[in-house]
């Protein structure tokens, strides 16, 4: 039964389809950003906290960054991508080789949005100034649980404040204006990344010329917030938890595996895992009768359980499911959302997908309804695709061609020139 | 975080939707069948053991079950009630004392599905002969990995051997010929119970006049055995799990818990989830910046997990998940529905329930598209409903209307006379 002391998969073709790229540009393609290493800015010092939502004034707040391409002049082509529960601020190109020593995982692989991020592709590195951020909270070199606490010398754990999709933005806002740049093309990401956008519009009505809101809803759901619950059940229950403080020790890492499983399945659709998948034995034709690894969408499962404990902290998993929980864009109208958003000046783009029951069609149109109801601008795509919640991961070739015909739209009614 | 220390549920009105009835009747009302006590059968012993699906002879098998009204003196008035994961053989009434001395957590409510069976009602035991069993590989009396094994003195933990569907219908069958029963007027089961159903159906061609599906596919998808293997490794990385040696010990109740919750977000649909809790806080209006239970939903999900956690065994967790991944009616066609169901001579009822999505109305209609084709007499009510999988256990009203009018139909067909 203790399926973590065997081998993994044998010759089970196994797709992180969450990081999956259609294909891989290598560093010295001409549409690859290249080698790329990340920055550090400290955007909350001693002087000049952040108020978080929580209601602490915390500071230090360090922000770890990834750029590409070159700032204009005018400083009027910056884009900012934000990411999802998992990301962090590496989203193109290959990590330098100190980044590759420090973060080993990320040697097979580019960056998480490679496939969107470079020159000539949507996100086109020869035109714009992308940034991207980790966000606070995450374990991915912007402040978290796993950083160390200056007050005690430790790592904070649990004594983290609860952090929020708002603190994120208001994070990322400190870290725009440091870099000197006073308004946003646009803000687009997926899922919680998604949210961040729309927070973003609300927030800062005049620093954002577009938001690109992917796979996202104003809230998620009873059920999402049900499998969240879950999954922080089986982290907080491994005994290796040890209320949070168990850096330099052994790691919750069994409980972080099962609500990675949990929270995979539902980034999936019940459509993707049937083809993927189906009832598939992973070596044999028939039913071995054991309670062993014996399906392949098992042992997906398992793969995908065991690399996430290694590559994340549980901490950060707790912090960044609560931020996902917490988020309801309405609160910015006491409950309205046609008033929450009422304040906002950006031109929106929202794309759902089809089998997206995490964020599903109905939220995205929610926010879609409640935007044309308060007149503002808003493209709405309505993906037919059977990746579920990942396909804005996945659905590339068809973003390829959305969101570059989104962003000349704003470059024709002028947006990008009113802004210089 | 240690949520499991802290009180359970303030005020909050918690409902055991799987045990729900619309109201109870208590043991002296005239449709209830008032007090019961379970009965035990030996169905194999050392001179005829089963040969179980796995290969093994296995020996002896206690069945614990419980009947309710009196078998007619042609033995012709026979139904058999199959449960489904975590149900027992109470399926009526009331435990006495005796059992509620052992089982104290049925001393509140009546048995799983009071609301369909007692006199008046639609398995009125004025008329029929009920029968429920509890399935082998469970912890409510038949034999399971919690009995002890004869050999060692001890239990058999997973030494106990994996059962299928298949086996539980043998089983079955050996008790009801032992009754003295030669052909049944039906079966009928909800989800798992309705898988068992379809089992007979193929298995005993001649033994039923017809069954009844609810709730139930020819097999479980892709997504189905994911979410149960995710559970039972919950359940394996609790370190009380001892590979499945803990009797006598702390319980890996922590991980049962989890596999629960996740099981239970399952039988719910997002608009039942939506409906009963929304995103409403417990006790307060806004967010506490905590990671402790703070939604509702959150607070029932950790109710349902814990009492579970005290009412089940874990190992019987991980066999009866197995079955559940394991069946696969066309297996008796060699992967072909149509040719599995080819020699089944009886009636069918199958009920869908719209907002099921791990036995979804899709996959009844596979069912019933099979059936048709090799030209079954098959009714097929596919209920809109909005509680999910749980639907067969809650859409009890309409189930009153369809279940007695299929009965009764098969009166008029002349069927339950042909057998007598």
């Amino acid at each position: 039964m203790s399926d973590s002391s065997k081998p993994t998969l044998k010759g089970i073709p196994v797709v992180d389809t969450e990081l999956r790229q259609s294909k891989y540009d290598p560093p010295d393609s001409p549409s690859s950003v290249g080698y790329t290493s990340p920055q550090r800015m400290q955007v909350a010092d001693e002087n000049d906290p952040l108020r978080l939502e929580c209601g602490i004034d915390f500071f230090p707040i360090n922000v770890e960054y990834e750029t590409y391409g070159a700032l204009s002049a005018n400083k009027d082509n910056a884009i900012l991508i934000t990411h999802a529960l998992s990301g962090d601020a590496h989203a193109a190109g290959w990590s330098d080789e100190a980044d590759r020593t420090k973060r080993p995982w990320r040697s097979d692989r580019p960056g998480w949005w490679d496939s969107m991020i470079g020159p000539g592709k949507p996100f086109d590195t020869d035109r714009y100034f992308i940034i991207c951020s980790n966000v606070m909270g995450s374990c991915y070199g912007t402040t978290g649980p796993a950083s160390t606490d200056p007050k005690t010398g430790k790592p904070y754990g649990l004594s983290f404040p609860v952090v929020t999709v708002n603190d994120w933005v208001r994070v990322q806002e400190r870290l725009v204006t440091r870099l000197g740049i006073e308004k946003l093309v646009t803000v687009c990401g997926g899922s919680l990344g998604g949210q961040q956008a729309i927070e973003w519009a609300i927030l800062y009505p005049e620093r954002v010329q577009s938001v690109i809101v992917l796979a996202a809803t104003p809230h998620l759901m009873a059920q999402g917030v049900a499998f969240n619950y879950a999954g922080r059940h089986a982290i907080t229950s491994d005994p290796n938890f040890n209320n949070g403080d168990y850096y330099g020790q052994n790691e919750p890492d069994k409980g972080l595996s099962v609500a990675r499983m949990i929270g995979h399945i539902t980034y999936l659709s019940d459509v993707s895992m049937t083809s993927k998948f189906g009832r598939r034995f992973q070596t044999s034709d028939s039913r071995g009768f054991n309670l062993d690894t014996e399906y392949q969408v098992e042992s997906y499962l398992r793969h995908q359980g065991e690399s996430f404990a290694k590559r994340f902290d549980s901490n950060a998993y707790l912090y960044i499911t609560r931020a996902m929980d917490y988020y309801d864009a309405s609160e910015h109208g006491d409950g309205d959302l046609i008033k929450a958003l009422a304040p906002t000046l950006c031109d929106w783009m929202v794309v759902s997908f089809s089998s997206d029951w995490l964020y599903p069609p109905s939220g995205s149109e929610q926010l879609v309804r409640a935007l044309t109801r308060t007149h503002k601008a808003v493209t709405y795509v309505a993906l037919e695709s059977p990746y579920g919640h990942d396909g804005f991961l996945l659905e590339t070739e068809r973003l390829m061609d959305i969101i570059p015909s989104f962003l000349s739209t704003l470059e024709l009614r002028g947006k990008t020139k009113r802004s210089a």
